[in-house]
């Protein structure tokens, strides 16, 4: 290959946001039980038509998390087909008056993204094998076909479905590009070692969280969102620890904010949003 | 040439401003049905005064884009021909009524340029195997007539009348002056080549982004503006995740914030800001 | 091992949330002595009942502090069974009159843990000497086993009861992984040599100041959170100062913001709180 | 000479202020036009007192710019005789009803200063030539002689009136101490040369710009505060751009924020506050 | 000695708060003339009341300084004996009247200490030379013995009165943590060393300046805290650009912001205060 460090073939699906709010609790005890009556009734259709209950499996949904710390009080994930979907969302949430008790702390905008390194370093080796120069017509063609049939393959993975599990750990990420310490300048061969080491230790992992990688170069601040789905929030702290060990990401992962959320249902919301009327002051 | 690290000959053109405003659907929705149709109008009326909606498809136009996530719900960019045009926009628009249900999140101020790095490099060259010093009338008169030749030439590029694609990426970026990685301190010839390689990249997208590059130095607080214009907003992941594993991006590339948004024409604006009158609380 | 740097066996107790809140003062003054009054019996109330106050020595307790300085007036430390226990006190509190007068400036989630340093690298070269590979059901039994005995011998250690001291100091850190002075990437013989030397100066403070140590990878910002408790503050800086010269803390700390508070009884926040109303303005 | 590395002859001017403020243009809106004519009344007399306008060509003068951008509406610079001067000037203008509508976003605290390379690696030769030891009253004489007569012979420099130009670009900015990028390392006559090189740069620009450059170490966050002015701002964008490639700048400069903005007098500032009261909402 | 990187012989003396405040003049301008002279009476006997003025040039003193910039609007320090007294002083003042116009901005709990780097290093060598072990009881008797002979000869450094002088110059520091640039991994001679030849300049300055270092690892985010106080605030920029080029500042200080305020005595409070009600609007 003649180019510096090539680029894993990647194949994407779905669009997702992340949108993390404060809840203005002292405005909502001020208001009165009618507009509160009001609000929580138009809040739980708006989450029920959302897809929020997981009535919906399909992979358009979004799902409602009650937050833990001061980092905020609701997060909310959507998976939808495209950036104008999910902008939409955004304005019908906006439009609500529910989001007038509503700040809204951090969101992020990313793609399910596959990356498929085994499958490149074959390819690449290949192609270079049979003298077929990057970017031709003649390669341009063996890589279309290579992501489409991976796209119909992983479909389930790139458009997943909303895991009902009870916790959610969501964070950004970056690989780092400082002095020696640079993934984009690591030879294919190895990144695709050393993302294989890691997986390994996710594979352990399996049967205890859910794991869905999103990719957000060009999209957001950092460069992958992680969401992690368990019933014990204990193995995302067992899990992350023990990745931090391996050489991957303790050479060059480079972590952004974590975010810890309960699942909450749309018919525990009313729940969620209710104060004792005769304590209000 | 003498100096230290020789400067690329650069051109420029219109100036451009961004911004980015929060909307306070709190107040908007708390506010009169009157009072919303006046600002709705009086906004619609500005965006077209602007320039926006592409009637005038001249350089001196404006673009209104609905943001995703949290960092905006709106996002404007402004080609003029000069800061105090810029200025004198910005006032008129801090003078309407809409003005009053916006906070400013974030703007960046820059100039469209070109580096003209093969042009400098055969220029000095010349200059210098013709025995010429830098920065003398001779010196200067050559480069002059170099810098009014390439301005003619280029002056589409160098004015760009803003194109109509659905989706905006826009972020700002600094090459990297940190110990060995110093963009500053190689040599001209090697900024020319993996300037060169870089641009490969892009050209291989052409056909599915446009690409517009504004400086900033001393002007606003990263180098560089990027503006990647695109009916589909994928590419902008794949194009800026291919380039970060190129040597320029990958050794030398400081990226800030990214911004999407979504195209909003002055006759979509209304339906934008139309909340439900009965839903009002 | 033939993994890139073994993770310790640690084990797992109670969930902590630290909480740090800006006290409203002026909005109090403005309040009625009879909202006043209201306010702090049910604050009064809310606090024994989360187990402030020392009455309920159980590890299942809160404790209040009136910090010092800017970083807020008031911070609280929740030990619990679960995230799920923490959220619900986080609602209960927010639900109250009392957090009307509260902005949250800073929370902390983690969980207690201990760092099996020696038994892990015991029981590796044990493991490893009679050739059990790594993650095998056999090698998984023995390591089950370990860390089943341990939570039981150090079961008040992990779920320990808030000591009453005076004074808590707050702070949450990270071990460094930059170039050279990467934590991750060191032996872990030689992470255990330098966790055993950096334990021997706390030793030489037992009895003057408790520590509890809990881990926060996965959970929030830093990798853990350290509380110390002392009856003199003066404690804190020589303990801490001293620890800075260690080689584990010279080289590889990295520490976050630290917060210092005095013991808040709840039979002592009416004191707090009064207000002279014949001064309200 | 025996320290580690010697300081520069420095000799001092003006002391200066900037500030940055955001105007609150929906409040300005909501005003009466009675209220806002007394503002601008009350303001105008302010900026005619404060030196604003040229009239004064004293070195005691003030500034007023409208700033591109978010990151303030107004700036206003100030040169005085003393920090008291300043504090005495900020109180007055923060008693206006102006300020009313004003929030401070930033403020810049220096002093006019000019450093004397050529003078002190000549002087400190001689004197070490002479074998006049370091802080000897005999050293003490001589230096305080020379700072005397350059101080008198660089008067006008030090307490400079503010050009008329129409732009003005302000930046704080340090030199680096960063591993083996270390200003305050480097041996005095390499920081001469480096001063003198890039000196050089500017000397090409001094037709088309104005330099003051002050001195804040001590006093402020950064080490020192730059301020140029021009006719024309492009030349703020090519001077910097130039300056990054020589080595001084590129090796050792580390910039802050930018702020540009254009040129108010008292007599435009009624204008530049008028709002339609008929469009008032 | 053992260890990897000895510490160096500290005592403590008074423990110190700095506040740093906006004030809110728009809502004192809106104020009644009633209400502001009740705040004015109230603050100024409440400022008396805390050692402001300098009447009582006991160690627990307070003063209060008119800050330049954008940074706040009032500094206070205070020296206590400890910090419960600092806390009960702040709550004190935040019940006052006048805390409803002030808003926190920042604040620095540190401790007075003295570094004994001569006599550490003279101690450690001599209880080596006759083989006495650390933190032996014999070893621990005599350094005990040395603390508290120093803490009685240094009293008054430790305790000290506010100096009268008309500036404050605050600002906080680490020293730096940094790959080879690592103050806590350097030898105690080679510390001694940088600390004595930094004594040097200080003691030049000793006429002009008066300096107070309190120490703040353990209780703050930065390691120390500096507190110049001096007649011409110019000194602080010589003296502070003279220390950055010696060894100990030049390598291994990393400076956080830095205040400078006026001295203002209660008495002159009332006329910092004062503003004229006919032009309040």
């Amino acid at each position: 290959l003649t180019e510096f460090s090539p680029v894993p073939l990647t194949i994407e699906g779905s669009c997702v946001l992340h949108q993390l709010f404060e809840f203005d609790w002292k405005a909502w005890r001020g208001a009165s039980a009618q507009d509160r009556q009001h609000v929580t009734e138009e809040a739980t259709d708006l989450f029920r038509g959302l897809g929020i209950a997981g009535e919906k499996s399909s992979p358009e949904g979004s799902a409602l998390y009650s937050l833990l710390g001061h980092k905020g009080d609701l997060m909310m994930i959507h998976f939808r087909n495209s950036f104008e979907d999910l902008n939409s969302l955004e304005m019908k949430l906006a439009k609500t008056s529910l989001y007038g008790f509503l700040k809204a702390k951090f969101s992020y905008l990313s793609i399910v993204e596959l990356s498929l390194y085994e499958s490149s370093a074959k390819t690449y080796a290949a192609l270079a094998g049979n003298g077929v120069q990057q970017h031709t017509p003649e390669w341009n063609e063996v890589i279309h076909e290579i992501l489409e049939r991976q796209r119909e393959a992983m479909a389930q993975r790139l458009h997943p479905s909303i895991p009902p599990a009870k916790y959610l750990c969501f964070y950004p990420m970056n690989r780092k590009r400082e002095g020696k310490q640079n993934w984009y300048a690591l030879p294919l061969g190895e990144r695709q070692r050393l993302m294989h080491d890691h997986g390994m230790i996710g594979r352990r992992y399996a049967d205890r969280v859910r794991q869905v990688i999103s990719g957000s170069i060009g999209v957001d601040d950092w460069e992958w969102a992680v969401d992690l789905f368990a019933d014990d929030p204990l193995v995302f702290k067992q899990l992350i620890y023990e990745m931090r060990f391996d050489e991957a990401s303790s050479l060059y992962a480079d972590f952004g904010p974590f975010y810890v959320g309960i699942r909450l249902n749309p018919e525990d919301f009313p729940e969620w949003l209710a104060v004792d009327s005769a304590e209000k002051m």
